[in-house]
């Protein structure tokens, strides 16, 4: 089972490395980073780049694709090369997967049309542009399409599909060994809860994910 | 404020991009991440490497240092030139946290002698070989140490962390705009709720870090 994690400049660091630390350990799974060239991406903070160890053009059947999101997310959004990939990889994918505002570039590559959606709480509303129906669930499976809401959500995406994928035994393994019994400090961690002026003032800040 | 986080061979990704995603949003922070050499690092699965963009020698005086673990950890602790680094490094800081396995890297320099420590539950039983006090809390504060439980729990140590360093309000911030509003599909993610079976399988498998 290859499992391809797309990376583009600005992408969201955690929104690899969380499905990664959980899928690269299912038995079988054989996980690449890929991007436009090979070789070091920055993340959207800048002070990080993770290797992409083959080009898009060396990864043509993957079976499960991994599309993160971040402030690049726009720039990716008119990268024709980048949606063609998309396209063509989601044709041989069992599970086409995305956190974050990666939903937008699946949904900007026209494989979200008629399906329900999550995407990070600042850029959801952009989903019905592509003919997608934004949820606010922090998981969503339709289908063969499996989309999570921000960053830290795409832990929980992955560990639902490693359930899916190699039963629950092998997942609740899985999820002792990377000790997940999440103990957040604050109960702010959703759009739905956080109180509305907190919201406002972020989406004004330079804090967020913009796409 | 300048935060270093280490990179060697066989770490785990997640419990260095844990942290970075919560305190490179901190507001004057600046993340470097640091290995004996500058260039890519290979994670623990072999399938990533992320990039140290400054050797150690360059790397003299941070304020905040974060040290992950992974099975990298064992041979780490016989490398002189970490323990020195780590020792010198901590001089400077305000702040000397671990991940995972990394608190057995501090122990081994000698920094958390007659302190309280957290590590992975499998690593836990070796940290009195240093004099360190085995914790099963995800996070131990001690003094200027903060250690965590594996993996994923370096996020929560680093909300705490972000909390700690600019305030309640900006942390809060930071965990909505990751969207930490964790929900795992199993109970199973700490030792002390696991099924014992289950930890016994784990401590014999593969799928586990060894350190």
């Amino acid at each position: 089972m290859q499992i391809a994690v797309l990376l583009y400049e600005g992408f969201t660091a955690l929104d690899t490395v969380g499905p990664y630390e959980i899928l690269s350990r299912i038995p079988g799974a054989e996980v690449v980073f890929t991007a436009a060239e090979a070789g070091p991406v920055r993340t959207d903070m800048g002070s990080l780049a993770l290797t992409a160890d083959l080009p898009l053009a060396e990864v043509t059947a993957p079976d499960l694709l991994v599309v993160p999101g971040g402030p690049g997310t726009e720039q990716a959004l008119g990268d024709t090369a980048v949606l063609d990939w998309l396209r063509a990889a989601d044709a041989t994918t069992t599970w086409t997967t995305s956190v974050c505002s990666g939903s937008l570039l699946l949904a900007g590559a026209g494989l979200l049309r008629g399906r329900r959606a999550a995407s990070h709480w600042i850029t959801l509303e952009h989903l019905p542009l592509f003919g997608a129906e934004p949820s606010t669930d922090r998981v969503v499976f339709d289908g063969k399409y499996a989309t999570s809401a921000g960053v830290s959500a795409g832990i929980d995406l992955a560990l639902q599909l490693a359930g899916r994928l190699a039963g629950d035994a092998v997942a609740e393994a899985i999820q002792l060994v990377v000790e997940y019994a999440p103990d957040p400090p604050y109960a702010c961690g959703s759009a739905l809860t956080a109180p509305p002026t907190l919201l406002a003032s972020l989406r004004a800040s330079n804090l967020v994910v913009h796409a």
